[in-house]
């Protein structure tokens, strides 16, 4: 059932924007964000109209139609429900000014986020530290890069990541910073967390619960990270926290193309089998030292209150209708 | 220091088993194991000398020849020590009988292993069960056949198990004996363990502390298999005991080619790195929950007297000189 | 010390409920929190001064006259302290608003609460999940209805719940809801936790350091679950929070009838013993995956936050004298 | 597949003995374990041949119809293994003699057994300590007993042990001892825990694997108790050893009536459920500090080593012809 | 590079307090945080400026001036984020009312703290509890001698704390409140454990991460507390909650003279050694039941919440200029 | 009840070495146990006796003269099974050449031990490893000194070891075999863990349950070493190994002189207080990875295998008349 309320106000630049994300120019969980945010001010600056009431639900029915593009994406609703929870004000000057400043403040602290949260990272790491790796991640990669910025000195023990190979990834990158590399295989890396200082991971997303969604093998490593003794943290920014895990909603794990396990022809010389291949997995909050936000460090325990600060309780879509 | 003492009455069959084993025409520890007690046998039928003394200084001659071969092996100083422990007697005549018919025990007991530890393996499986494997053992595998045999309905989720992905082979052999499969990249192990009823693994020595030396991962999946609450156990025969490792010595851990975790041209695309490979590593015993022989099973806390049962208490090697 | 300031201009409504819950013609957590929510706007509307500080002083006193009638109750000073934390204004009239809106606003949040979180506790259910209960708990059941509503299709294994044998009733409710439900001993949990998915149970209040105060049993369940690996979640309405527990009141543990434990024949055939029958038992936060509330879920260690969100930070009693 | 060879030389002791095992007239682990080595040493003493192979192919026909009467059972194929397993010799005389040794040996052992693990058991209490009991175990009650003996004051608490509330009849037993006894529901053991300086049990029958086999309830019990700090102990005779599980067998739990759940009438009105009434339950040796017998105090990782002592290897029944 | 912005106009009260902390004159958490706070209202009250943006430069520069004298310490920053972090309002009246109204309340608070948290800690203790100390503590005691004024009894098993035996004088304070005390070393801990109902520690400061720094030896109390099933409360006022941890960094651990240690006579004699003596260690938050302060108790995974309501996210110094 | 058959007989030596023994003249537990099994053997040679069992029974009552010197010492009475437990012969020159080649091996076995058991000690250890020490062990050290032999470089991390400050002997030792010594206080060990490769103790005492009776502060080192991810073991002589523990007896623990703790003039000066200075705890077995031994390593859970190897079943003391 569809809701048209206010879209006939909506704004060239509102349908450009949601056309692009559909399409996927626009993509990435950040561009996303910023995009969409950007968008509900553009909203926000030409509409004209008088009455409040119409105001919001124009607004709303921008918001419907940028999340309609992806209505799975984490950062997509984060932007939306940042921005429109704080549309407040008697009139429409007022309601306007609250918009576009909330996009802007949105805007701004995604463009520091990965520099802050880098900070915060580093500051969590030693001078000396062997930092181990899982997959790949810039905001992980963001904590090293502002250690080493800090003067200190770091080598990394990096695994694969069967069955993408993104350690490869990682691997370059962290030569490019000049860091001393060890690639090893995934099953490889209990036997060496007894040479590690710091587990440092990025996530794909994280829940309420405090569960850190990430990378397949993410939950294992940090299970054997806590038994030898090691710390290990989540780099995240804001915007991979997921607010309808408020509501209990468990995050739906993406099945990728077996092919990426074994190859066909490889496969068919083996006989009949069956081959998954999870992109993700969850590691419980307890088996997390710290997430490292642009917005500091929380336990993962904790986690739910900047949710709640940034994003609202999650009991409501601020984008449907009242 | 060479210690000749006795050489002078070896008979050709050690000299040819010897050489046999050093250019790994004879391999593998239960063949080596086997022509290494059948060696022994041999000398002590030819052997033409009424002088007890020097029957056993000639045993002991034929020992050394054949234990310089392959002297980091497990399953040859085994089989040594088997026979040798038990040559016992006042007389030629005795001593000669007691060692043929060590070495036809021995030989006897080699023979039933693969099928004894299968039943016992097999006994602990319940029908329905998932099974999780990691690498390929032909020791664990045999426990599923017995438990097939036994009208026992299995499937299996088979890690791949990198660098070498040994899985595939296990997954081969798996749907040989029609046993449903599902092949997994080795970090999705927690994900499944879920979904699993028990963990089989083999191993490639076992140590009087009750570590399981095993295939690279064992460890970390050992720990999340307790962590999830799923049994875990090792298959292995007697020949896998370490008795070296009885007097406190550690199981060196090979560490093998690093083209295995990375070809070189991608090496050469990311940069200087190091790569790690080792080939095993050790799982303490307080994540194991039974290791099946075919002596029997056996928590691995206890595994230690079935070692100094077998093989002595390892404070001595007796094919050494008094 | 009787505390009379404000005493003289309590209205009938407020000295009919006090004396209706003091009766326990008005019970149940939910009925009490409402009865004294409505109380409490009453005096607000027909209070009829000037004075700001004399209205104030007024609904302080009836709040008092209402909290006297069950000192230890959880849900009765919450819902005082809902309201009167939001008595704020210069003016009577402004006061009387804040007052009246309060109390609205909680009373409506109580009617809605039992369904918003079932919501939120169905969505951390799978279909096709085995739940495991304790005792009984109609915020638990709310879950599986709001999952079955979902199209989920659950079955149950139902722990009778010595004493009392509450799990009788849930099996009963669960029954008429279709869900199938295998009966057991509350011995035999561990054994049937390896065929659940979740364990689910109620709350009888919650702590601020995150304990569950539940039905006697529920700890050792929760320490078997985390064990086997189960997860495990509290259903509670934020009614349960225990606001006293915030300044570290343990929560005083009711013990019954020792008839329940053992009849009385049955008693003096043993001989002289004794008979301890708590009523409820403390389940650390460490145990507990998550706690679901009509606010959304909470990990046991955030819910402090949440307490005093709603309900302030337990230093005062606001309807106290100041 | 019948197997008659050696039956026609039977002497009616073993047929009598067969019959009033089967028969239930002869039941009890000891009793049923003492009489069948009874029935052997008769045998030994009264059969008239003189072929050893014939005498010995006799003993395991007496062994075979002794066994065929409760295949089941524990301690009836343990006092069957006893006396086969030392029938050594050249001639008839000696062998015979061997048997009847054995027999006497092992039926004096019976005798001790309960006295003499009772002392065991006893050391490890201390004066004054409070010892939890579940369900009803004359081993467990023989460490009590022995303790006091011993001038040592002790306490008890004792769980009920639903369904079928032995806890009742060990209350009682206490009491009969000046024992202080506090009678709890099952589910409120986590709670007294607090209380408790030792938990005791018996054992239903010990596996290879350390694990112990016991009323159901014991497993969730030994988890809370670790969790708690507080020492576990299994009071258990050597013939509840169970040599099956030498070869991996597990230990098949015995599934009782539902009534003993539920009463017929009260489950009709609850509705068309499922009721599970597993009589006993499986502990891991990683959750109990120790199994006293009479030879002894084992850790449970080391039972297995008496196991081999006393009833061989398992790997073959003794009565089987060769 | 030096910020002299605001400098002129800073009062001669501002100068003072500065330089009585920077000679140590005003020592201790507590009176430096007081000192620091009523500085800045003094700052605030005698200024004498109109344009709002130099009174907030003026109270900037107060504070940096204040802050540069111990830059190490937690409890002056706190107050001086706590009063600038008030500082609100559109002209210089406003803003002085606010800080000197903030000041005000921070000092106030700072009064009553212990006070308070001590009653939060009592409320956490029952009557006849044995509590064991590590080191000496203030706010701890603050809960003893709560509880003892709340009618409980207590006894108290007192750790010596090497090096510098701080104990002694906890010791000396219990005795004057007439609590039973038992000295041990601190290596008896796990022993006592058994005897001891709640660990009670205080805190030299608490990290974001829910870490709590305190004297060495605290972690490993901690540990064993956990492992014994023993509670565990850290008792901190708020001006120990270390802002700069919400960005990630760590807490620098102070080492301490190696004469504490070793007297230089003796370790002469023993020959070449090095010594350390770091006076702190890190409690993880999951071996911490509880932290007590004077705003109520939290769990460790929580108080980051408590520190960004005092003391703000910690993302800025409010001190630096804009 | 003074039993006095065969005491007629006895030889001066067995007197003498007794009245030595009482004195402590003789004392350490190698000395006592080499000497009582010297004065055996003397009283074998010398006796001048015709009737076995009157051989039988004056070596009987030697062992009992011996034994009441020291009723409470491990080594005496394990010296005196070692010896009796082999007295088996059909004639008095059997008997006589059996206890005087038992007492032979004892001794040599006991002049080899430290010597041996160094050498499986060292085996665990590895080149560059850092070593955890607490208290003083002459077995330990032997550990450290068989690996410097071996060629690997060590350093040591020496806990002072308080009352007694034994760590200050290590701390000596270790330097004069060129070991870099660093020293902390006890309550450090948790710290420096993280730096620790192994840690390394001796035993007073070993029980049959496995458990590890050693200086106080032991069992809390292992609960964090084990937290920590860091192997410990256990260096002790197997006349370390307690049999009375085979029958369930626990160590009783040795309480010291108060002033060890606390000089009384200090003490006087805090007031009344009690002081409890036990000098061994209890590690259970489950943290400690391996006691070392001259006989080879053992997991803790199978050391009473090898007591009952040594020195029987315990179930009887083997100089108590039959």
């Amino acid at each position: 059932m569809t809701d048209d309320r206010g879209a006939a106000d909506l704004v060239p630049a509102v349908e450009e924007t949601a056309e692009s994300i559909a399409s996927m120019e626009i993509r990435g969980a950040a561009t996303i964000a910023g995009a969409a945010a950007e968008a509900l001010a553009e909203q926000a600056r030409e509409i004209d109209v008088d009455d409040p009431a119409r105001f919001r639900a124009t607004m709303r029915a921008a918001a419907r139609r940028l999340h309609e593009t992806r209505p799975t994406a984490v950062s997509l609703p984060n932007a939306l429900r940042y921005v429109l929870q704080r549309m407040e004000g008697e009139d429409v000057e007022a309601l306007r000014r609250r918009v576009v400043r909330a996009s802007a403040r949105f805007t701004r602290r995604l463009e520091e986020a990965r520099g802050r949260l880098g900070e915060v990272g580093a500051n969590r790491l030693q001078d000396g530290d062997v930092v181990m790796t899982h997959c790949h991640s810039t905001d992980a990669l963001a904590c090293i890069e502002a250690a080493l910025n800090q003067g200190k000195s770091l080598s990394a023990i990096v695994k694969e990541t069967r069955p993408r190979r993104q350690g490869h990834i990682t691997a370059e990158a962290l030569r490019e910073l000049d860091v001393p590399v060890t690639l090893i295989v995934d099953s490889a890396a209990r036997r060496y967390l007894d040479e590690t200082d710091h587990v440092l991971v990025g996530a794909d997303s994280i829940a309420a619960d405090g569960s850190v969604i990430n990378k397949i093998g993410t939950s294992g490593l940090a299970v054997n990270a806590r038994e030898r003794g090691v710390p290990i943290m989540t780099a995240a920014q804001t915007i991979k926290l997921h607010p309808e895990t408020l509501t209990g909603h468990t995050v739906e794990i993406e099945t990728r193309d077996e092919d990426e396990v074994i190859d066909p022809e490889t496969r068919a010389g083996i006989g009949d089998i069956a081959v998954e291949n999870p992109a993700f997995d969850v590691t419980p909050p307890r088996y997390m030292d710290a997430i490292v936000t642009e917005s500091g460090q929380f336990p993962p325990e904790s986690i739910v209150t900047l949710m709640r600060e940034l994003f609202g309780d999650g009991a409501e879509t601020p984008w449907a209708e009242p």
